[in-house]
Formats: structure tokens, C-alpha cells, sequence
């Protein structure tokens, strides 16, 4: 099987300024045309650097992808590195500066001088097309190695990867296809999720299992490969359904789907309604179950009732229940999701009230103390969590939980 | 002056599914005490390969700084890795999975066996604090080369960078000072932006001036190196305040001051008070205000009003004031945020009302299309917008621009 190494190429990706997305977009395109991304060597706009990342990446993978460093200006020096790595001149190509031409005057603008380095390639190298900027890619062999260099702007690399590079990996053949499937799973740790899951982690099995964590939610990877694309989607599907049975109501959904997408789909397919009413997550809840294109059909209203007044002026949480029990209670977390109910005369109701700090916490209530409250109808399903870390993954969590709450009771009501 | 090389872990990097948004962290951090970062080697979680990217980082710089590879499961094999660099063994440290054994303890949870292998260090190296996480980093020494290792996971890998790593190497001198200033714009394009700024961004300038740019908020990035840290502090004090001159109200903070907290502290200061009626936002402004701890000083309530009804039943906004001009128009923003501000007795109220797509849209009425309206007292002022691209970025825009309303309303009151 061949594989690709990548050089990212850029100053401003070592400065902090910039985050490298590139990478993981061509190493999920690769990949799907079964061609495995081993390493990526990120350097600077350093002639030296490039050619040293380029003699390495070429000693790790048959292919290597380049991207940045093709502007026109002084610190774009990827043209020249390539030059020097191939022991040859740079070469200006007639008909590329004709294009370059083209492009500006279409624009009503005359060309800048300096713009004529995008013109060249090194000599025995072929340009690549770039129809979305003046920055044409190269091509180039080298000892059997194939190297390709592509812009850094993500819309030009996009275009040219799909147009110059995986056509033509694909018209070569590439030995082989991975498909990748993931299965998302919540309400447990990672490590307890890895213990379940037995022997099927092991490095080296095909397909291999990769588990990625994200704000509680856990993501298992499977990457099957084989010589055929139906094979590797046999393979990962067989994968998939054993995932099922180790991991039953634990998993939510599978590939891009979150926790409320699932739990949207769930109610629309039910004609069922939600409220809210949120305390310590103020508003993050509502904001999660309306990110979902459609939530209209289910969520009409919701109540962020901060202070303790708000919850008895908007919602008729008696006074007294406050003053007994505290607003961060199951009394209260109920009395909260029941009102929000009748008020929407909806199917469901979510409460949350916490504390998610950093200040308000004491002993009894430390900060991280949250108490959710589910209703399906008169039935009723309060939880005291505790969750740590920042007030930013307290009101997550917090967030996640419930949905997930809701998406369990939905298990019992079916 | 020391340099220093990333070694960035794990197969999910390689996959496609997961960007590294660790690395423009890290590099941006050591950057602000004078360490730039030489390179980053990405590898997945192969022995071999992490080992040899272990021993080029070290040929390339003085700092080594590791992340991912830490965590409990068979995929996790960095500090198999280490110990295979360094030529020693794995030993269990009793202090630590003492606290590994606490973490799982305090949250009423047994510890999974598979956690025992995060108490090991390789023999003569030193772990690193872990506050967040049952991880522990790894700090090493070999030929005058440091090492840390530290967890992928962003926030726990944030806060050993903080106080186990930038201490570690501030303490020890790094033969140059690089202060780093960011100035935070809202309210205009990036090239309009720009065309305000002349001559002050040209490249090799000190300081030098970067942007970027999310979800609308520009951030101005001025980065001052110089002999001395008060030497730079003051070079990038008289950037600051130069393009204060320059950028005028544009400006709504400094360094990673955001528009929630600049609003909140306003109001706080002030002592007034704000409700929010939300629809097309669905929670999202009320979230971003209650991020900001503390946000109970000035903010107790709010309400989501996604259907016609709701608006009607909840804030009494006239149903036939919603049939004449529709539910996303200039008078329904006003009375969605007139009614609000009665209802909840506050001194300010924001009310937004859109369509957030990507159905939902007219001729007349388009998606993108969004009324906000912000009230000071008796004084409405409402704006209509028109977003682009993704419901996401249509939400978080208008969220965003009702603040910077907010905001500017408040220039007026002062």
C-alpha cells in the first residue's frame, strides 16, 4: 500500500497564529482513496528547512503533499526549495503568466511585478491548475517519489487537491481503499469505555479502532482497509454492529451526528414537543437543541431563569421550596422542569440548575454540583451530578448530560 | 536564544478527524517568552516513528515539547516511547496512582485497571502536575535537551503548559523577550480594516503587526521583540495605543478581552441591568452572556421565543402586529425587546428575530435576514441585518453584533 507524508509550510503556523486545517482535510481525503498519511513535518518559510522536510518526508512515503509558501510575495520560497531539492533552475512558463495576466485583468487590475514568480516552475516539473487564485501548483518526480505542492489559502488547496492530486492518485491506483465509519458514544469515562471494549483495540488490527474525546463525548474511529471498497465497508459495518452489542444505549449515533441532532430526529419522528428551563447553563441548552436545522417542529419557548425571583416570577417555583431546599436542589431542578411543562403544554421538559462558578460554591454545594430534572409527562427523572474543571466544561457537560437524559428516557418510552 | 521543536501524537491527527489546534497554542505561548518554536512533527501512535520524531526534534532545537499519547488505553504509547529514547524502564510512581486512585474516589468511581499505567514514568524522569485529568505529564532531560510530555486533550494540556512548562523555562531564562499585545475589533471588514492601518503592517516591521479574524471579531496581533521585557512592553504599548488612534470605537478590548466581558463589566460598573428576548438565536445570546462569571450581577432572566405564539403568549406582542409585518421585522424586534425589558424590570433588553436557514428563507425575507433591537430605557434602536454563509455563523453574527450594539448604546449613555 502507498502512503503520503505531508509539509505544511508557513510562518505563521509556528507563530500562533494560525491554526494548520489543512492537514486533516488532506489526510481524511487521502485516506479515503486508501492512501494512509504517516507524518507531517510543519516548518517555516526557511529554504533550508523545506528542503530538509522534503528529503524526510520523501524517505517516509511514496507521495508528498506540500502546501504554502507559493504567494508572490518575498517570504513564499517553496518554488525555490523545490529548485534546490531537484538540483535544478526555476523556469518561467509562458503560458502560466498569460494566465496570471488574465486572472488580474479580469479583475480590472493590472498585473503586480511581482507576481511573475508565480510563473515558474522548476525545470522538468509541470504547473498544477489553480482556478480559484495566481498560485499554480507543481508537480514533480524525484527517484520514484511523486511530490505535489499546492497552495495554502484552503479554498485554492481544496479545488487542486481534488482536481490535480486524488484524480490522479486514483487514475494510478492506490492498492487499496479505507473507509472510515465512527460510532459516538456518552455517559462514561473513557477508560471505562476502553475496558469494555476488550482485545478490539489492539495496534495493528484491521480495521483499527481510534478513540478521540470531546466535551464528554467520546468518538471510537473504526479505519478498515482493504482492496475493495465494498470489502473495507463490510469490514467496518461488521465492526460497527460488534460496537453495538459491547456498547448498547452508551452509543448515540454514528459519523457527524451529535446528541441533538439524534434527539431532534427522535421527536420529530414522534410529533413529540420539548421546553427548557435553565438556571446555571443559561441559555447553552436551548442554543444545542436550536443549532439543529428544523427545531422548530418540536422546541415553540424556554425560560432562562437565573436568579432565584426569576424562577418563582416566570415558572411559580414556590418561594418557600427555594428557601428550604436552595435553588441548586432536586426539589427545585423538578419544581423547575414540571412548570416549564405546563407553561409550554409540551411532551418534554428539561431543568437545569447548578453552580457553575468559578465563585458561588461552598461545601455543601461545591462548584460543579448540577441538578437535572427530565419529564416525560407526569414522570419525572431528577440526577445530581458533579462535574469539574472550568465553568465553561461544567456548563457542557451539564448541557450534554441532560440531552442525553432525555435521549435514554426516550429508550423507556418507546 | 533557545528554540524549540513540537512532537504532536496520535492517529486521529492522521485520519482526518481531528485538527490540531494544539500546536498555534503552544507556539503562540513559548513565542510570548521569547522561545519560537522550529517545527512541529506530527506522528500516529506508532513506537518507532515517535521515537524518531523524539530524536530529530531534539537535533533541531533545545525544547522538546510533546502532546497526545497519554491517556489510559492501548492506543496511548508515549511514554513507551520515552522510555525507549531515554534506554530505561517504565517505573510505577506510588504518589501518583495514589491520585489517580483520588480523582476516580471523588467522583464516587472505582478506578479501571487500565488506568495504572498513567502512575508510570520512565526511570530519571519527572512527572508533571495534571490538575484536570488522571494524565500526568513527563518531564525528561537527555544530552541538554528537555522534554516535556504532555496530555493532547486541550484543557488539561493548557494548564501544564501554564504551570509546569512556561514557569519551568521563564524561570531559566530564554535570552530575549517577545511581549505580545492583541487589540480586539468589532463592527467592520477585515480589508476595510486594513485599508485604516497603512503602512504599519508591512512584514519585518518590529512589532509586527498579524490578523485574524472569527466569527466577526478581528483581532489585531502586535508582536514587540526586544533585548528586555520592559523594552518590548513598551514598544508594544505605543502599537496599542497607536492604533487606538487609528481604529477608534472599532475597538472593544485587549488581548483576550471578549464582547460578553466587556459588555458585563460595563453593566457592572454601572450598576444596570439587561434581559434578552430571543428567537432566531434560539439561546445563544443569553449563553454568551452568562459565559462570563458573575453575569447574575447584571443579568436574572431571559426568554426564548421561537414560534409566533410564544412571542404573543409569553412577552404579549400583539398577534396582529406579527400577522401585518411578519415575526421577523423592524416593529416585532422593538416590541420583543420593549416587552422584555418591562417584563423583567431591567434597564437594558436585546431582542433578535431572523432567519437562521438554511429553509425558511423568501425573496422578500431571505435566510441571513435578521432584526435586532436593543433598548436603553424608552430608547429602542433597531437594526436589520442581512448574514451570510451557515446557520452557525448567521447565529453567532447576529449574537455577536447584538452586543456590539449593546456596547456602542452604552458610548451614547456615558
Amino acid at each position: 500500500m502507498i502512503k503520503a507524508c505531508i509539509v505544511s509550510i508557513g510562518n505563521e503556523l509556528l507563530n500562533g497564529h494560525t491554526t494548520d486545517t489543512n492537514c486533516s482535510y488532506i489526510c481524511g481525503h487521502l485516506l479515503s482513496i486508501g492512501v494512509p498519511v504517516v507524518g507531517v513535518y510543519t516548518v517555516g518559510d526557511d529554504i533550508k528547512q523545506i528542503v530538509r522536510a522534503l528529503k524526510r518526508a520523501a524517505e517516509d512515503a511514496d507521495i508528498v503533499i506540500v502546501t504554502g509558501g507559493l504567494g508572490p510575495t518575498d517570504d513564499d520560497i517553496t518554488r525555490q526549495a523545490f529548485a534546490e531539492l531537484l538540483g535544478v533552475k526555476l523556469q518561467v512558463k509562458p503560458a502560466l503568466l498569460k494566465d496570471i495576466r488574465k486572472f488580474f485583468a479580469d479583475r480590472g487590475l493590472p498585473m503586480p511585478e511581482k507576481n511573475t514568480i508565480q510563473a515558474c516552475v522548476p525545470k522538468g516539473a509541470s504547473p498544477l491548475e489553480n482556478p480559484f487564485g495566481t498560485a499554480p501548483g507543481i508537480f514533480a518526480k524525484m527517484k520514484k517519489k511523486l511530490f505535489f505542492a499546492m497552495p495554502g489559502v484552503p479554498v485554492e488547496m481544496k479545488e487542486m487537491l481534488e482536481k490535480s492530486v486524488l484524480s490522479r492518485l486514483a487514475k494510478k491506483g492506490t492498492g487499496g481503499f479505507t473507509i472510515v465509519k465512527k460510532v459516538r458514544c456518552f455517559g462514561t469515562g473513557e477508560s471505562a469505555l476502553a475496558e469494555k471494549l476488550g482485545d478490539i483495540m489492539t495496534r495493528g488490527r484491521n480495521p483499527l479502532i481510534n478513540i478521540t474525546v470531546s466535551g464528554g463525548v467520546i468518538t471510537l474511529h473504526v479505519v478498515a482497509s482493504a482492496k475493495t471498497k465494498k470489502q473495507a465497508g463490510q469490514m467496518a459495518k461488521k465492526d460497527v454492529n460488534h460496537l453495538r452489542s459491547l456498547l448498547g444505549n452508551l452509543i448515540f449515533g454514528v459519523d457527524d451526528q451529535t446528541l441533538p441532532e439524534v434527539v431532534g430526529h427522535w421527536l420529530t419522528q414522534h410529533h413529540k414537543t420539548i421546553t427548557v428551563a435553565e438556571s446555571c447553563t443559561g441559555g447553552l441548552l436551548t442554543k444545542l437543541i436550536t443549532d439543529v436545522p428544523g427545531a422548530s417542529e418540536y422546541f415553540t419557548r424556554g425560560w432562562i431563569t437565573y436568579s432565584n425571583q426569576a424562577k418563582t416570577e416566570l415558572l411559580g417555583v414556590p418561594k418557600q421550596l427555594i428557601e428550604k431546599h436552595g435553588a441548586v436542589s432536586e426539589q427545585v431542578a423538578s419544581a423547575m422542569a414540571m412548570a416549564a411543562r405546563q407553561k409550554a403544554k409540551s411532551d418534554f421538559a428539561i431543568a437545569i440548575t447548578g453552580i457553575a462558578g468559578p465563585a458561588g460554591g461552598s461545601k455543601q454545594k461545591p462548584v460543579g454540583l448540577v441538578y437535572i430534572s427530565v419529564c416525560n409527562g407526569d414522570d419525572c427523572q431528577t440526577k445530581k451530578c458533579l462535574f469539574s474543571y472550568t465553568r465553561d466544561l461544567i456548563r457542557t457537560r451539564a448541557a450534554l448530560t441532560a440531552l442525553n437524559m432525555l435521549r435514554l428516557s426516550f429508550d423507556l418510552s418507546a
